[in-house]
């Protein structure tokens, strides 16, 4: 009997990946489909590549609309879920596509979105180390943010293997769906293409938190981390270099040997042959990650360069990756690992 | 049991889009990937998105490689398609993406390609008018241009009703991957990023012979194609502007009707609702066609627009539609109607 | 002594071109910049580009702070200009950007922009016959729409010269900042990145009178025009395929005769050698116009394609070039035929 | 009487950049154009952008073709320079754009290029302290790296006032232009664009010695540089964001405070006012930088972050800018600090 799934928030980006994934999920039947302002707008004018969709309407999201469906995805806006998650029951699979249920200290919450902790969920990135158990069974998954997810992937083993120091630099390039679709002028096609410039700097982008706490559950001890975000001339995708101090005596082939281990088993994650790196075109529309790493012995950092697309893996993907296991379905079951390229 | 497909020619777009696409396909179990100067080099290399094959090695294209499948995909350059054809069974469905046997008239052939015409197969685009039939059960498919896929949908269904003079005038933007993966330095990213420009212009583009043919055919008597290419700043995608010279007393309800009548069971082309237009982004990676007309009656012309993916619909995807057609399975087995976006 | 110069509207991407343009004009001296809902901002955030004039400030759009310059030039929205202009003096250069002026029949503007006309200014396309002399000493001045320019510039010499019948299709592509800065969801870098795109098809579009006007004046007679818009991925840059029905017995030859004599002394229509084909991106940030043209017998069309930046010649370098004529100075000064490229 | 410029190498990018700016610089008559492959082609179809140019023919790089004039730009292969710049005059003022004579130790020349050093040349960064003095009266400049320019000037003013240690993270992001013109596959439009990928990863591209260089000699100590290089899908720009972990005491104040000192008095290094941050459009075609600078507490870093357009600043650009220096002409004459935008 098929998952029976609605989506709050059908009209944006994240909303409309999921759609798209589901859409080719086999388990899945696809239910309410809500909005806000978008209420009461056919899918077809709000996202023209969804056809199979096109003339399903939008509700309004409220717990009747949402009410008698095994799954509910929430693509809101931050700080909306909760109230919405309360109405509905222990026994739906309610996932959080937003921020509000990702960090554990609630003093981290309040700093960096100044309005009072909703609590914290099982944590839908399933490659880092005891995920999948708090994910299998749960009936709440707070998904990744998507730097977070590629800047993650891409040094937690480096932290688990014990071959780094803890402060972490970590410089990424994403595409700009990951700003959402609300229209501002710093986002318009005549700004962005052609143009590269960053923002958050210094610490103050909300996704830094996310990113100290998974590091620093790798290393066992407190990690820091730079983070500096930078948007880049393309519609999807996120390249993160992220680098660390080397421990003494740490070699490439040990670096490399700890990140093979790492990600032998995980269907997603791939470690690029030697010579080889990561492309965000490479993963475009795919839930896959692509890895490699470096040793700088000049420099004495290890480097690990992670890319995937921000919508799939680092949102809408991992959002059904996590559901799969919380439903105990195969993991992969309705996801790509090919991307569309060129 | 599994249809075992060949692909020649894997490591060049039409390759791997045919690749992907087959992937995705259930019936399907890919066997040889042959290449010519890439035979050798691991599929991971050359085509880094289909992680699923990653780590299989191109043969070289022979007729011991192709030898032993069900069906053979030939993604070779222009002229070279006859030859390889001739060494592979006729119980072998042979599907060539290429050029060679898409005109029916040798005099075109020889004119454009400047060699012996090779001969005409059934041409795979289905929803041309009798064309089914002509695919069913059919060893042979000559799959069509990207362009003349685009302008065909966009203004036959004009032609089949009688609405418009034999003389259409077709504008159309490509994205470059219609131009192939050789390096040339007009291809250049930093040439093309940012740029417009036409090619081919006054009559000189090999796809306008294929053009008149499939127009003519659905007139019923000669029709004249001012065709200009132009080659867009993005990765896939064609909008194809095509127009022509309204016949005295038609009105756009009547043009509307007829696109409505001819598209109604397509399971790929999709007339969309008045007010809205086709975009390439929206069928990115998908086999559906956009398209949508208008009547100018100030111009006294139709207008018909389409948006198709040049690789998708405009060569591998119709290529694995007119595959289906052949072996007698549902016509959209393994294709998708759904783009990514943004 | 130095023409001074105010902008009206300087937030935006005509009046940001404008300034660029006039920061290199040798005899210029830049004086109020002003705003509406930007007045009280500083332009270096407003136009980071424009470096020397980082740390003027926006005053409001007003007579006071227009008041005592030799020129101002209205970069608003459509429909704003007059009652602007009404308040300057008519000893005060007024050079519009907006639509108000362009148009000679009052039932075209009621039609297209549904309000009462403002009356007819010369026309600053010094390229077409007579305008030259209109706009010398002229103290009003209508700045062509950027679509209009570019193809007018390309069919009007066919049309002077008698070369082709009075029906014209006209296919262009536009960059995304001919749309404007205000931010609406189509325009988001999401969006156009990787897509094109129609839109006011079949006659709907505001620029369609103004090409009839243009190129009915170069006939002697009517010209009917169908023209059809498009959004390209790009920020900047026009390209307008053009074609028009070739009179009997016209030859390649002939038509090219044509566009040689017409653009012979014109310093910034470039009629490109035979064999190259204009490109947008040779004329990024420059004035030039490149232009080519071909004739297709089997089609009987004579194709005439243009490129031109739609902010520099198709808005401010237009605007710049017709006041110095206006004001006596040489037509080129501070005007630039070298575009940025790569 | 007008400075006589030759251009060795004018068909490449560097070349058509210098051209571009030579053609605005007052003081200069350009002279030979020379080339390898395209001796004997015309400008305009090599470079479409420079239509002043169009119609010279480009002579073959000889010492007799480049004889005769007061200065050379060699914009050659790398290696190429040395052999060019021995048969011109001691009296000639020879630029080279390429990376031989930047190095001071010939061990980093020979690890890193593979062939022996062939010396080094006053270095063409003025901003650089001391570097203006050294310039002055030059016969011979050595232009810097394109990545080099970025990143010096991004961090040398936090070296020079011991605001950090000595271990910088840079990653960068370049538009295309910086890797050639020379058509290579994986710099395809249908590759790059919608793409981001990183090379040269863990030390191994050639400018990271001369960032080393540059960041040592304002240290007054070794300082160590992890460098990674990415692609980002634009034609020009690059975007360095730059940390070194702060000195125990250091407040954002001093940070900031040193960086105001360093280019309060430089007409191209832009330090942007607090909460602005640089993009590489705002520079783009423009000699300006744009830096700015953050103070992260938590993480124990300062960030630097400069932009500039790697053919004008990063290449072109400073090479004019030098040889203003060593000519004695105004160092700005001929270059703008206006950016090409949106």
């Amino acid at each position: 009997m098929a998952v029976r799934v609605a989506v709050a928030g059908a009209s944006g980006y994240a909303g409309g990946e999921t759609l798209r994934l589901l859409l080719a999920h086999p388990e899945v039947e696809i239910g309410a489909l809500t909005g806000n302002s978008s209420a009461g707008v056919r899918l077809g004018t709000l996202q023209p590549h969804l056809l199979p969709l096109a003339d399903r309407v939008l509700a309004e999201t409220t717990p009747e609309a949402l009410a008698g469906h095994d799954v509910v995805f929430l693509a809101l806006p931050h700080g909306r879920s909760a109230a919405v998650a309360e109405q509905l029951g222990d026994d739906v699979l309610v996932i959080d596509l937003g921020a509000d249920f990702r960090l554990q200290d609630p003093a981290d919450w309040e700093r960096f979105y100044g309005s009072p902790h909703a609590g914290t969920w099982p944590y839908g990135l399933p490659e880092l180390p005891g995920a999948r158990a708090a994910l299998e069974g749960s009936k709440r998954i707070a998904v990744p943010g998507c730097y977070p997810t590629a800047a993650s992937l891409a040094l937690v083993p480096a932290y688990t293997a014990g071959l780094v120091e803890n402060e972490a630099v970590i410089v990424a390039a994403s595409g700009t769906s990951g700003a959402g679709k609300a229209p501002k002028p710093h986002l318009l096609g005549s700004e962005v293409m052609g143009s590269m410039s960053p923002y958050g700097v210094g610490g103050g982008h909300r996704h830094t938190p996310e990113m100290i706490q998974n590091l620093s559950a790798a290393a066992g001890e407190p990690v820091t981390v730079s983070f500096t975000p930078t948007l880049a001339p393309m519609p999807r995708g996120i390249l993160a270099t992220c680098s660390a101090r080397a421990r003494e005596g740490v070699t490439a082939e040990a670096v490399r040997a700890a990140y093979e281990k790492a990600y032998a088993d995980e269907p997603f994650v791939h470690l690029l042959p030697e010579g080889q790196w990561p492309a965000t075109g490479a993963v475009y529309g795919s839930n896959a990650v692509q890895i490699q790493v470096a040793h700088d012995p000049a420099a004495h950092r290890v480097i690990a360069i992670s890319a995937i697309d921000n919508l799939t893996k680092g949102t809408a993907g991992g959002a059904v990756q996590s559901m799969n296991i919380a439903l105990g379905l195969d993991e992969s079951t309705g996801l790509s690992t090919i991307g569309v390229a060129p």
